[in-house]
């Protein structure tokens, strides 16, 4: 047996009573310090999973809400607080929903991350403009940016994986563990709300911490060398979190989500110039073309000998960068993804992007309808869904739930 | 930035003579300690990815051969098998892929398994009854063994992502090494292969190892406890490596996958006792009902004070434990999977199930046969894919190719 720190070496440790039988004492002082060190803070002026270190694995989920029923709606939102709490904690959904003595009961917990450890989960949960329709007395508190995304040129859009009234974003450095989080809060929320769509992806695809190195997309390049970091506090208070001390969005920020196919295949049949050009990268370093370091700024004005710029007018990060963009910064937090494939001898692979911005209408919004028009990464992918969520503030302390700043808003 | 292992490292430490160069030596050693710890051996009687310890994800791809040319397919298994050997070793599909001379190439390794090491990867291939038609002359070599799977009571089995004429089973510690794996196989295979279906698996649903902790699938229950062991020698012999000197297939063995969709928010509804009973098993502990460890053996002839079988007659362990089966054993490597939705407001989740046995007549068959008939599990699963590869022996050297006894079988 491996010995691993587990939901189930928490109870027995953090336990009760329990805990103190000969035996289970030996490792306690292990399993706790091993506990908090993969336990992500549930608590802040901000949600977790935003500028927390991107973990290794995301499950995405969105839901319609099915009921009318304002105080049900509530009700679920509180009880989803507690349980992501806990398993936020590395603890079961409910305690003690794996004992025998529950034989006759539904079991409060599916059980499949019993065994696992907290592995950084963080549960992040976000409202979709059409929440803010008449069913639940929202539609005088939407606030202006939480509109649905324009048409970009090229979009290929579906609606049925778009939007959707709620939003979870799990992230853990076990793909189980985010799964279970998004399975449990569905269960328990049978009858008040049903799985619109749902998204599994893999190898983080930007960093958001200085002490992580820039992972690779599906095209072989580095994503998100420029992003904003968890250290940036001045950008991110300027380009992340919405600032209005009057709003229930206040410490919150706009969630955007696009699944983004690559077309691998006719990716793959590029030379190396020109998948390069179309990043303005180099694809081994992930250096500005005409620079030398990952990090160097992207030299915008510099031309080759025969006049041509080095970084070119098409290529995508000339496009995106803040320089091009009167300064906007977006927060990124992408997942590879690979799901089977398309019927038509291709993986259907790519990667689902998320932004996290104070001002949609400032920053993705003109970037995106910029890149549509312009960027020659265009060739390569295929936008198949486009969603936003407010993204409420963080929850104060142990009986903050998620929204709460929204039910208790006045117009 | 963190400090790890790389095919980038790789490549300088184990590479040539820039490896002598001050600064590089530093962490040589330590590097190829750890190069060689991730690293499954290619080579050997039976190929990787059977008994090997089970990785935590799988990419598993079929494909159909789109050429009619033997020798075109023969050559692509040859080189699948160059860049397989090297991909295992946590290097790039091709050496120099990514550098920089190679400016006007389409490069050699798609480039996003880069900075990773080789994370335990094994790329095991196999061939579908569909490759002994008429093409290939390989109609009067097909094995009595290799023919698609009957339909199983209970079956909705599509046929999209069922069957094909050749697999590739890549599994990894890390998702983006098996996606990697798979997809550059396929890049190198186009015109000659195309993609038939591929699926994503994770939290590897089975233990192969006895310094394995078994793992739970999304039922919440410990899955395989009775696996085949790598340690089982005498048991593998028997049911798992074929064993006819005669035969191309000498020391290879029959792959069986099956998507096993999970009704899981009907699952979610039951009784502890309901889900006990299902599987025949305690939830929290795995033991079999009226038995205290997980090891113990089922008490298959215990009854309760009202004469009631302590473990029902229905239950899924009972029905599939070799007692119950002329003593027929499989080895089990499934994983669990989440794709998506199904766009009734539930997620598409379940186990991807895959079994390896030397003789599909002896063993999968009439168990899933039985199965299919009385398993109280099939209540709570759907059967959305069946198919059937042969998986030839192990590569004995360098010069070996996947495939390579069957292209010199005579008939």
């Amino acid at each position: 047996m491996t010995p691993r720190l587990s939901r189930r070496t928490f109870l027995t440790t953090a336990g009760a009573l329990g805990a103190i039988a000969a035996g289970a004492t030996a490792c306690s002082t292990e399993a706790t310090k091993r506990s908090t060190s993969n336990v992500v803070d549930f608590h802040g002026e901000h949600q977790a999973g935003i500028t927390t270190k991107q973990q290794d694995h995301l499950h995405f989920a969105s839901f319609d809400v099915i009921t009318e029923d304002r105080e049900k709606l509530q009700d679920l939102l509180k009880e989803w607080t507690e349980i992501a709490r806990r398993m936020c904690r590395g603890e079961l959904a409910e305690p003690g929903a794996m004992e025998d003595t529950g034989q006759a009961q539904v079991p409060d917990d599916s059980g499949e991350a019993y065994d696992l450890p907290a592995s950084n989960l963080t549960v992040t949960v976000g409202f979709g403009p059409s929440l803010f329709d008449d069913r639940f007395g929202f539609k005088r508190v939407r606030p202006k940016e939480l509109t649905p995304l324009p048409h970009f040129s090229g979009d290929l859009t579906r609606k049925e994986i778009s939007n959707g009234d709620l939003c979870v974003q799990a992230c853990a450095d076990n793909p189980q563990v985010a799964v279970h989080a998004v399975r449990n809060l569905a269960r328990v929320g049978a009858g008040i709300v049903a799985v619109r769509w749902s998204q599994l992806g893999f190898g983080h695809a930007s960093a958001t911490t200085r002490d992580q190195q820039t992972p690779r997309n599906l095209f072989g390049f580095k994503d998100g060398t420029n992003n904003i970091k968890a250290e940036d506090q001045e950008t991110l208070d300027q380009y992340v979190w919405v600032r209005d001390a009057d709003s229930w969005m206040d410490g919150g920020t706009y969630l955007i989500a696009r699944r983004i196919r690559m077309l691998i295949e006719n990716w793959d049949r590029q030379v190396l110039r020109e998948q390069e050009g179309t990043f303005g990268r180099e694809k081994r370093s992930g250096a500005p073309l005409g620079a030398s370091d990952e990090f160097d700024p992207l030299p915008l004005e510099s031309k080759d000998e025969r006049g041509e710029p080095l970084v070119p007018l098409d290529a995508h990060s000339r496009l995106a960068s803040p320089a091009e963009n009167a300064g906007q910064h977006m927060l990124r937090r992408a997942y590879n993804f690979t799901d089977g494939s398309d019927g038509f001898g291709h993986l259907d692979a790519g990667l689902f992007f998320i932004a996290m911005v104070a001002a949609p209408s400032e920053s993705f919004i003109p970037i995106q309808s910029k890149l549509a028009k312009n960027d020659r990464l265009n060739e390569y992918v295929r936008y198949e869904s486009s969603s936003i969520f407010a993204i409420p503030p963080g929850l104060r302390d142990e009986q903050d739930y998620f929204g709460r700043t929204l039910f208790e808003a006045r117009a």
